[in-house]
């Protein structure tokens, strides 16, 4: 007998209850995509090496799964969608820009995952590359908040920055460049740490007091992003990247707010670094709030990544979604819709003895050809050991065509979640299923 | 000035237009797949090496895209979905049985691609694991039925055969076991040379010519499925393992006619052997004679597959659906529906000046919030360079919403298709888009 074989650590598998809620989260996340015009785009899961060395450099030998191929190039598996992005724009240079594209695919990383992190995970991406218009910013922002809504969530928070303020504050702080980068690398840490902490290791580091003070001074925010906005182009508004950025920004929160984005959603936050050193512009975050889970989405403007890559310059800007996180959280705290459900089947039709097998298929024919996922169980057996088999598998209803019922022209419909069991008419039986159907999605069952 | 990226040899990228077509192809299948109760199962692309090679053994090192992870594992890509489902069945033995699934994935394969053939390519799979029913057989094949006539196909024969008539005709014949693989191995053929070819091919390889004529006669099909089946068990009912696979077949076309699966498109075809030696019972194979194309589904009962990669044994079937290939001919032959477009989106609505992107941003959320896939355009520009831009991508209607027309309440909708223009008022601006998104799909437009 040979060992069972095991699945790589860092991998997952995902059986059918997991995969029917990955569906449903992917399926809403595409419409919203594709409602605001954003079109699919796929890539192969295999590039070559040099491809994808490009953004990161010495990085990324501890991040990529390299390996020769069978003709002796060297090629890799993709750790992220923005390289594959990059590559087909510039491929494709006759493709009709701004180009707008969602992708949602796996991506490997060879190193060690951190707790909760995975070898293989997927990522979720919506990009325009081909505009500076900061239009664009702001529909990649709405197209994150519309999905989150979609998908339940109330409570979250879209924070806002832009890395020219970032770069004039250096400017009107006098710091050096390297001075600048380990400050920025301190302030990301605002969240976690808080802004003592911060003070403490902006101390540490060798910053000046009154520099760290100038620099709190200029951070203080506003009670909405106007008022932030506001603040800022007064402490910053001679310092003219600053202003630059401050103006896109102000353009995001008006575009934001003409596309019905309520403010209270919105919240510029001049602390907000985001670790990629590529943004080039403004830079967004959404933290979910309630329930507390921090943050699910991640993004920016990059207009010199696709330059960096290929031969030619595109501006690009887009968001990034935290799908895997996203689906355990609406799993644990059961957000999804009451039909979707640990199986795509909603009836079971019972077999009791050979002769009466057809009698079962027909009945399976009829409800499959008016949209009814429908299972007929595979062979004749005892009564109880079929419905053993969907109350395990959480079919939520069961047809019973014993040989009583089929010779009078009836079933017995027999609600799995309720209990309760009707003999109907067979011609009757249809609307009897939509109604047990409706009664199962309403009926409260705890995911187990 | 860097060079461009290229994709591999044998990988292809999917660009907008080709990915909403196969979106379009997979969520029909998954539709199908879902109707007769068969669960999504997703597994990761990355496997132990030694999990891979179980099937294939030795073939498998060509087979293979093989490298060591950092922690020095043996590892590999999946090529196929058949060792993975193996394997979860052999990990998850709590299972509820039958398992029935479906994976619609990609998998890899190292060696050169003959041509039309990738390295990178996708397999559909439906199976079902846990049951030595016919019922399951038969449901296998009648969801490959399913699935072609709803994607559109009218002319196709679902051929069927078993192994275990094949043995028993080995037996009769008194084949010994290599004789009998090196004859199977020539009737594959049989499409390709005709029963000329193989005669031939069959007298070469040193089979006496009276078993050839033999085994000509033990061939030889009725009008029907039923009178082949009853032929070939005039001929061969006297060897056990011959009559069982005859019932099988029987069995298995009793329950395609108790399924509405018209007889015209079955056919029992005693000369098809397919290529895998993994099979042990019924063997299906799918050809689609108009258009002219050929196999595109391949599937049959594999009871010994899983106990030889696990430590469990388990009877199985299954069949296969040629993802790519189906796409491909559909794409070619216009086949999908008149709003499988291009471009995801429906409408464009144009921004001429600044100060009327509100009411620009405005219209297109309504048209969101009604379901209407719209883009804006991402900034002020010339209406003719807007106009284009929603021709060079193929998108139907355009909403113009100039500064006389916002300030009577009205917008301009343009039909891409048909080149006709209204004015609208703003109240009826919904109804009048979903008239001429219909109007755009009634227009017959060919496909570039």
């Amino acid at each position: 007998m040979k060992a069972t074989p095991q699945v790589l650590k860092g991998m997952r598998d995902f059986l059918p209850s997991r995969m029917i809620l990955r569906h449903y989260v992917i399926d809403e996340l595409r419409r919203v995509f594709e409602r605001f015009g954003f079109e699919p785009l796929q890539t192969p899961a295999i590039e070559y090496a040099e491809t994808l060395e490009g953004k990161f450099g010495e990085e990324a030998d501890k991040l990529i799964y390299r390996f020769e191929d069978r003709g002796g190039r060297e090629v890799g598996l993709r750790y992220d969608l923005t390289v594959p992005l990059a590559r087909v724009v510039s491929m494709y240079p006759e493709m009709v820009k701004p180009f707008k594209r969602y992708q949602i695919a796996p991506v490997w990383r060879a190193e060690r995952p951190q707790k909760g992190r995975y070898r293989e995970f997927y990522q979720c991406d919506v990009d325009v590359v081909g505009s500076t218009s900061m239009i664009a910013d702001a529909e990649v922002v709405i197209i994150a908040y519309q999905a989150l809504r979609q998908l339940g969530f109330r409570g979250f928070l879209i924070l806002l920055n832009n890395r020219k303020i970032l770069q004039g504050v250096a400017l009107k702080l006098d710091l050096d460049e390297e001075q600048a980068a380990r400050v920025w690398r301190i302030i990301d840490k605002w969240d976690k740490i808080g802004p003592e902490g911060v003070r403490s290791e902006l101390s540490d580091a060798g910053i000046p007091s009154e520099k760290v003070e100038q620099l709190y001074r200029l951070f203080e925010s506003g009670a909405t992003s106007v008022d932030t906005l506001e603040s800022l182009k007064n402490r910053l508004g001679d310092v003219p990247i600053a202003l630059e950025g401050i103006r896109e920004l102000e353009q995001i929160v008006r575009y934001l707010d003409l596309s019905e984005v309520p403010a209270a959603f919105v919240r510029v936050d001049p602390h907000m670094v985001r670790g990629l050193d590529y943004y080039t512009g403004p830079i967004f975050e959404v933290v979910v709030e309630q329930p507390r889970i921090g943050s699910i989405c991640g993004g920016g403007r990059y207009d010199r990544l696709v330059g960096a890559l290929g031969p030619a310059q595109f501006p690009a800007v887009g968001i990034s979604i935290g799908l895997d996180r996203l689906i355990d959280v609406i799993d644990e705290l059961g957000m999804a819709p009451a039909d979707v459900r640990d199986t795509v089947t909603q009836v079971l039709v019972t077999v009791f003895e050979p002769s009466l097998l057809g009698a079962s298929l027909g009945v399976a024919a009829s409800l499959r050809a008016a949209g009814i996922n429908t299972e007929v169980y595979l062979e004749p057996d005892k009564l109880a050991h079929q419905l053993r088999y969907a109350s395990r598998k959480n079919v939520p209803v069961v047809v019973i065509m014993g040989p009583d019922e089929v010779s009078r022209g009836e079933v017995v419909v027999r609600n799995m979640v309720t209990g309760r069991q009707d003999q109907i008419e067979r011609g009757a039986l249809l609307s009897a299923i939509e109604n047990e159907l409706e009664t199962a999605v309403t009926t409260v069952v705890a995911r187990p």
